[in-house]
């Protein structure tokens, strides 16, 4: 399929934010206005959050950010210890990280294409990135495989995306994959809707092939789950790549703790967004988080939107923390150990 | 708390499109140009799926319509049969309409309002709405006392709403809520992120006092089963309100259906989506329905977006087609009858 | 030249509010949520205007209505009484407008349109509109021959539109064109960046032709004379469709009246706007009507922003009023005649 | 009025390009995707543009550019020789850099700030920004001062401006303002609605207390000079930073020229916008560049737009072009010099 290839040349690549300093540069911003301002409070914040090392941190993702290019950035959080759980959209994590991992890249397209003709040259197209349908359909199956070879029973989301950290292990893949890196640093990933990617098309197959005993993903569980590490933990702040189910989902854990009983649970002490949505819809993504106050799940003191597309705003603010080095002072939490379906009693009971 | 009542005061009240004859007016917007025309095209290609009496008709719910004043116009979709099958988040059907349903009611609020003073009332605020927080934990409990009743197990979100349903009718409760009404109809309703809401509160708190045997809810389930409806009736088309996990999920549906062999799975004959959403961040919710075409999902000869806040858009579409009356031609199709999770032969194989 | 009428072919045709009474349904908009709840209120701000007898009403134009099928919206207004001055882009007026008045037309074309190929078809694109380039430098040209006829001195655009209506009139062109029923009614129309537009095209050429004694286009005048409205009226009231120039210069007024040590010269005491443009970007198109208070320009007590592209929102608000008949108890204000370049003496030295 | 200082602490302060190196960076973005990888490529474009020695650069400024800290960023573009003519909205030029000029300063504000507050201590706001009326009306009186310093009659935006620098270096103030730096380095400057500003307010005073023989401001002037550099120079290139009247009037120039007769004029053969407009309301401000094609004014070839605020994308991409320095090799292209009102023979007659 050649004439596949004439659209498949020039790869992603990821983003180094390492290699440069942009600390002066958010500094300046930090005195300037409009979304400059914001984006170097946002910074500011994020650092804040890392800074204080009785702070367990939330990354959440939503977007199309590791096709980007953004994927080394999201590593090097994690590599610092600056992240100690991701909560995700499916595409990022199986779609686009679990797929890199296997080996695939993401390519260079143009947004003016004829979709038809990508279409049956099997290429998918997000804006202006392409994708090898079939090396995705191969994506898919991998999925199947590992559903495949676990004990039947329901699982969470994180439970199995640990599974497919382990087949990359095991199967010698994925080196400076988002999954493996989690899986080796006992980071969890959580991805509330699941089946919404392509692990979907591989679990459906799995309980297809097993209509009677299969693999179940239990989204309750990854919200029990959650909830767990926000009432054993205490202290958090979010950095929120995106809305959508990822923003809603870890800000509504605060609220799950107190339906629990548990008084005093602490709201979310630190929290930014990067988006381009807009309030003025009433819809979540785009909802601020003085809007979240209300619902008493984010506190007032210290939040942040940066109304920008992320691609530029998100290696900026991550860059402006991973050069400012406050990281240093954090070990793992290794949260994923955290995790054992045993709630602590009650302060208040 | 009477200070809380100064605030909850005016009641959102439900749009009613069969008041007012909006044919006229769409038919001269189509004469015109930019959104006006883009509505126009919309509302004509909604008219051709209901008009089409092979074409099940698939609605996605994002944002928060129900708590804006849309429910009635939503219901008047269902029961014109105009509607087979709806896929939501889950904020539309527990967290709004199922909360209607037991009585409660959404408040026209302020934008400018404090929200420090509105958490320590007990109101959260979506936008210019307001919610009695109290009323929305008992929601919750709901939820948890529908779980407490259910056989442990793997639900789907559409089985699981189908109890609450049956807990509405068996309770003399929600007559005019969408979930009652899709319950009297088989209408299925997927909620593909179901933890991702009111319900979820109830779910974890099921399973932290039912460790050992408890409900779960399968997002692969709900996968299984609207690929199952797409395998055994064929041509759909889709009326998408905003972006999110419904839209990727009710497109996806394709994908699977073919991945799991099938051949010459239609892609979605019809597609309009109403958004406020931008393409150029690369997300999901704005991306074109062009786009969608690249990956085999929707057919390019009969889509259309329109841009614009779907409070103003929706019932303007929907309008228009209730006028038209061409869904006099149509009957229930009671989609919840054909999930058996039995999937036919395979043509192909 | 046939490819070209190849894709000029079907007209865009002129939205008639006359015909839809959407009272009832705007009515209804009021009492649900987010947009549709500003719609709703802009109505009936828009209406109290009206009904104000003592308020004289401004109506700006950004963007490309009149391209976009608006103009009969507009008409009726004026007719209506309900306008008693307009402050435009250029293009509104004279490459829309005027250029509908000489008897050209636009005509419905395709987003997704080989832009290369309609630049060597003479055809101009407006998003989704065509528009005969021949036609326009014709009515370019027809800008010079109005200039040429003029006697050399500066003049405000106001005073040129003024000679492009009696042009109209004299030639028996433009029946039911804005510029020429505003020149009937005595309706001031002002494009403060008047060079901006087809206009400027013959003006240039006009000096070129004429270096010594030619038409100058005084955007002071133009200034002073709306000023001198807002001295000698007192009340008025904002129409904005969209933002950009128009917008300020007709909010500046406030404070170049006080500027001129006109004391207790009146905020405006009423504003609506519609507009997609988002705050968040610091510009003045998007920022809100409260920020305006902030200079002293509207008053807070009846604004209303409304997020919403204007062929669907402007339709809607215009027909509400229209069909509220408040209108009816309006005469014509002829403000044009009020003009006289004498400011009053000032009231407070 | 010390309450008043209690709001004006923190002054903006302007970002300087040229003390960090973020070539490596903008590099990087190139090899991603969405808007990060159009900054990139547009960062390229005008550096092509400086690059090419033949090639006038023409800088567009609409937005709040000055009072959010942009100015030296802009300076540093015009002291390298980047930049050969501004066409600016007014507010940019008089009410933010010649208020500078005189001595005064912006102050970081707060968008949640009570604006009738605002109002009665004479602090006006634009979003995140506050700025002393006090002060904007010295502002207004010394453009009042310029006016009643010259002789009547009738001058171009750019001819005023310039009067306004003379007044600037004659007084000894401005160092470091892009008014007089322009005026010292003449580099023309045009605002095509020049009384929507801070100037406004003077002319409208200065021609009221001198009604028979005064200053006007000929906006067709403005363009025919514009047009007279397009003629004579040929080869242009065009940086946007946002929409509104300076894109559609620099852009018009290619069409202007063309009307006079003159052949083979060359479109803009370079272009670059930034905004956050979206090209689907059918306004000027968001219209893509290849719409502009379609009217003949921009060449296919090296065009891009970027979706983004523009006090983040306007450092990243004027700091790539600093710091490549291909800008040494440009000299001082004084174009002011050039206009003298003699448009040379035409070609092709």
């Amino acid at each position: 399929m050649s004439e596949q290839q004439d659209f498949l040349r020039q790869t992603v690549e990821h983003l180094d934010i390492k290699q440069v300093n942009v600390v002066p540069l958010i500094e300046m911003m930090g005195k300037t206005a409009f979304q400059a301002r914001n984006l170097a409070r946002a910074a500011e914040i994020f650092d804040e959050m890392v800074n204080d090392t009785d702070c367990g941190v939330i990354l959440t993702l939503a977007g199309s950010m590791v096709s980007a290019g953004q994927r080394e950035v999201i590593l090097d959080l994690l590599r610092a210890n600056a992240v100690d759980a991701i909560v995700s959209t499916g595409a990022n994590i199986v779609d686009q990280d679990f797929f890199e991992a296997l080996g695939y890249r993401h390519y260079q397209g143009d947004i003016f294409a004829n979709d038809d003709q990508l279409r049956r040259l099997h290429i998918d197209r997000i804006y202006d990135t392409y994708i090898n349908e079939d090396e995705l359909r191969v994506t898919d199956d991998t999925t199947r495989v590992i559903a495949d070879s676990l004990a039947p029973g329901a699982y969470s989301s994180r439970e199995f995306i640990r599974e497919m950290g382990r087949y990359l292990v095991e199967n010698g893949l994925g080196e400076g994959s988002i999954v493996r890196t989690a899986y080796e640093l006992d980071i969890p990933i959580f991805v509330p809707a699941f089946s919404d990617c392509s692990a979907g098309f591989g679990l459906v197959a799995h309980q297809v092939a097993n209509p009677d005993a299969h693999v179940s993903i239990d989204s309750a569980k990854d919200f029990r789950e959650l909830t767990e590490l926000k009432v054993k933990h205490g202290k958090t702040g979010l950095f929120m790549l995106g809305g959508g189910v990822p923003k809603n989902f870890v800000q509504d854990v605060v609220v799950s703790a107190e339906f629990l009983g548990y008084e005093d649970i602490e709201m979310h002490a630190y929290a930014v967004q990067l988006t381009v949505a807009d309030e003025r819809d009433g819809a979540l993504s785009g909802s601020t988080l003085k809007e979240a106050n209300s619902w008493g799940k984010v506190s007032l003191a210290r939040e942040q939107m940066v109304y920008g597309e992320m691609t530029v705003t998100f290696p900026l603010i991550a860059g402006y923390v991973w050069h400012k080095r406050n990281w240093e002072k954090r070990t793992p939490r290794r949260w994923a150990k955290l995790i054992d379906g045993k709630f602590p009693v009650k302060v208040a009971q």
